[in-house]
């Protein structure tokens, strides 16, 4: 068994990690350190994450994007709660049900155009307030950027967040392509989460360069009560946490997340403007950050994912997703454009 | 915030790594792999474990032993089962109800001198079949290294397993510290697991090295039924599984795991040569691994934590858990025991 | 504190019981019966429930609806799997996410026109089978008669039932107001439930004149397995179930359960001859069987509310719903009717 | 199928209901109540509840003795908490793993001799406070009457409840045989429940000749919060209330209970006077209330069985329980006394 080493588009954690991150993990390699949290080094991955989202948060760092997701809405929820997403929500879509076994919340879903929420379709799921045979609807999940590819505009954050907190409701963003969005904003990360309303986030580099670099962060203290004992009992304390907190501090203290997430979203751009004009394919959502949803000829499809791996999104109608990542190349783009061409034979 | 760099004898998980296991990270960063476990690290992980477990296992990387543990158990039961282990199990004292949440099961505990179970003890929990009133119990679970530092011999371990079979329970083994197991048996993985009667294995190598790596190894393959389902709901799927996968291979494809055991057990027995004559402490168990258990003078324990950090086991008698690790050193021990004869002027 | 007695169209189980119910429990009273089922009357009660559905079944009596739907599917799923329903299903709407909490699945639902789902309705959600991110579609719940008043044909019931099977999911029949289904198709229990492909049926009684009689009926009885231990952790085994029991047979040996169904049947077709010519109320769905489903002006909703108490459906659209039952009179229908055109000034 | 009615002692749940209970039932039964506890019955069950255990108390009526229990303990704990019990108790032995299940917390069990904790024995379960892998301990549960058929003073519960309260615990007492217990003590049902430090009460009147009624007391409204939503969640929420509310009325609002209850204790107190005596037999525990224990020759046991029946306790050494009820008989004693004479020959 020999590796052959391929390229793709099938999602920005196909990456690895981005070197810096693995040469500190070396460094942090030395001596002894408390197990569980109680180290330097997640000291300071908290010193750091504060310095981007505000003194007050209280952060705690997790295992993965479901587990973040999962331990957030359990904090804001009773079992008899329900949680209102979109229904491409990574939430509702892509964790096995996970949110439901742990919180034992339902969820409520909304049909989106773009992946995302407005107050408008969030007011059908609120009824029945106060009405015992009801789940009562107590958080409103967001992804940010939206699984779909685009990113919430402050203002559009701050309605939702305005809605939620005048229904005595929370709002919980999925950052898992966080940097993505602030990029594609060109704000700092708290400009359009802390201060735009949102209560608890899913916040995830993972997908940014590391390795595996996963934390909930709380913009409120108060409902950041008793999560260590849920994150032992969800299975999500790391051992050796300090192997991921120089994470956090290796992306987070300097540029590289930045540059990480520009170069992301610019790749994905720079497909775009390469393939919107070929004639058979159909790109059918903004491009906001790093994700590219077109309409293919089918019968290329098996062809292009042979040499560049990507998902179908939707077989009814022959939809794919392809996602850009921090070490995508234009060579890659180049490459898999001459050969989507070829195949279309444009 | 400068960081000072300790070393004691708290866990084996506040050791590093093994310098290998992050060159494999670093070897294996090239390229894309597809997410979630389904890249050729992976596979070659599973490859490497079955050479030791033998070919007909079910292997599924998780990220940590808690996560092993709750999903092996999950598994083997439904909701209305019962599992019967020590009083002084990981699963019982150190998982905050991880089982009880994730399954719905019931844990009966047993004490033990040693952190042992037997037949004898067991069988008090074996009533009640057939009668719906009661928590049928469905698993025994026990643990190899005990949180006592004891090893189960092979014939203890098929004792418990041909009883659990006869009753038709299943046999669960929390291997976090197997490798020190199989070095103090002089044996090899297979034949005090598969051979003795074990159906499932909590696989450990993060205190034997790894950064991360925990699997859950089945050995009767119809067990393992749905079981990526349940990873993926109990949020313990990880992304960017090679970086787990290396580690697997690097520590298992060669001697480093035996090594790293061995080392540390060896170290253990060195601790136990230069302490036990001192006649104010008291070693209190056997000392088959890499832990060691002594009652204390409680007035010298603060002193000699803040120079090498450790647990207090039981503050009732005074009794300490000191831990070895695969980079615990003879300096290390001479220190330590140098401090505590000082602190005890003998 | 003096009872005023009310009559009203809120729900058929605002009415007491029938007085022959009662006189059974009174007559079953005389000494002693082992508890929790294992009884004469339990068996009796379970022997005039397979003359109805067959005796190939296995049948078993909870405390109410909602413990007899959770516990129904909680027997057709794993955590990890989806049950796909209509929007307005009272698993989804009325029981305070009891199912999720349960059983750990996600539900699935579909908006409808008139509370049925159709094949074509359910195969939006069956996508991402064998893929371990998604919830694995397992069960799809009907209701019968459905919640909106209208009652599925054999054939609706059959096409259903098939494309569960070709898809190995299993059709779960909430049949909270069965017998009002069986008297409006004019069939047999058995010929639109177990004959038509249902596989698991929640079978009430308490709407049709029991104090509270509910069970759950499996036609396949490899899919019973376990439940015994599932109703008693999930809370639903009485002790005395004897009191239970007689209930059923006092409404099914003889023709009280089609008498008390068809009266109430009969009282909502009553209500809306009556009621369909006044030009300010809509009709909004077929009355198939003892439910009425009417816009009505709202200012008059109040005033009728307080002579004859019944819900709002719909706010928005001043839907109301109008519940007839076993007890209702003409003189009742007529008296509302009369109250109606009074304050419409018809 | 004839029915032949037996009489026996193996639960005073296998007794029918009193007479007043029946016709209260019939009583109630005309007109139309709203449904799910909105009716004038059940206000006055609150009422009636209320003059009992003082008019600061939350009551919420639910369908069993498990319902109760684990409702109340929901209340109390988050799920990564623990319940310290006697290892004999109802909710550790009898209910399936019906706590764990719903709540997700870890019991934690005590050997005790008599069925009753102590603060002693209870100490042993605090610690790792504060300690994210530890289940937290958060309630204390005991049982009056025990499950031993002994019962606590007024002291031995203070002691307990502000041991409880010193450590930031609730105290929870489940109550089935609670007014067996009032009896016993002399004492009206607030002087050993609210006034002795007793937070959450399972209170159940099932045993003391209702058909079926449950409640959950809370003495403290804070913790009742959110109760009525958990209780629709859990399914224990019932749709024709008021027949389970007339139940309450009819024992609690004169002196039915408490004749029903000193009947029953004086029958146990009179088999053992007339069985004390019998060399061959030997009672094990203290007859406080209406349960008898005792050690009895293991070969006329199934003898005595066929025509009284009732539970082994203990097989190992050949104990039985022997349950009185408010319609045991002198003659069902006299019967049976002379029925175990003759068998053993004496």
């Amino acid at each position: 068994m020999e590796r052959i080493i391929k390229r793709g588009f099938a999602s920005d954690n196909n990456s690895g990690a981005h070197p810096a991150v693995l040469q500190a993990m070396i460094d942090a390699n030395e001596g002894h350190e408390i197990g569980y949290g109680d180290d330097y080094f997640t000291a300071r991955a908290i010193e750091v994450v504060k310095k981007h989202f505000g003194e007050e948060v209280e952060v705690f760092l997790v295992f993965n994007g479901t587990g973040a997701n999962v331990l957030s809405l359990n904090n804001l929820t009773d079992s008899f709660n329900s949680i209102i997403c979109a229904e491409t929500s990574h939430i509702n879509e892509d964790e096995c049900g996970a949110p439901e076994k742990f919180t034992g919340c339902k969820l409520l879903t909304t049909e989106t155009e773009n992946g995302k929420l407005t107050v408008d379709k969030i007011k059908k799921h609120i009824y029945g307030i106060g009405f015992e045979h009801h789940s009562q609807p107590k958080v409103i999940s967001i992804t940010q950027v939206t699984e779909m590819g685009t990113v919430y505009t402050v203002d559009e954050i701050r309605e939702i967040a305005e809605y939620a907190h005048s229904k005595k409701m929370f709002l919980h963003m999925d950052g898992a392509r966080l940097a993505n969005a602030a990029v594609s904003l060109e704000l700092g990360f708290q400009e359009f989460t802390a201060d735009a309303g949102v209560d608890v986030l899913s916040f995830g580099l993972s997908k940014n360069g590391a390795v595996n670099a996963e934390a909930v962060i709380f913009f409120n203290k108060k409902l950041a009560k008793n999560f260590k004992y849920f994150r032992k009992q969800a299975m999500q304390l790391g051992s050796k946490m300090r192997f991921m907190a120089v994470q956090f501090e290796t992306l987070l203290s300097g540029n590289i997340w930045k540059k990480n997430a520009s170069h992301a979203n610019n790749m994905a751009k720079l497909l775009v403007e390469k393939i919107k004009d070929i004639p058979q394919i159909k790109i059918t959502q903004e491009v906001d950050a790093n994700g590219v949803f077109a309409i293919v000829p089918a019968e290329i499809i098996p062809k292009l994912q042979e040499e560049f791996f990507f998902y179908m999104w939707d077989e009814h109608n022959s939809e794919v997703r392809w996602m850009t990542s921090f070490d995508t190349t234009e060579e890659d783009i180049e490459q898999f454009v001459a050969l989507v061409k070829k195949l279309l034979k444009t």
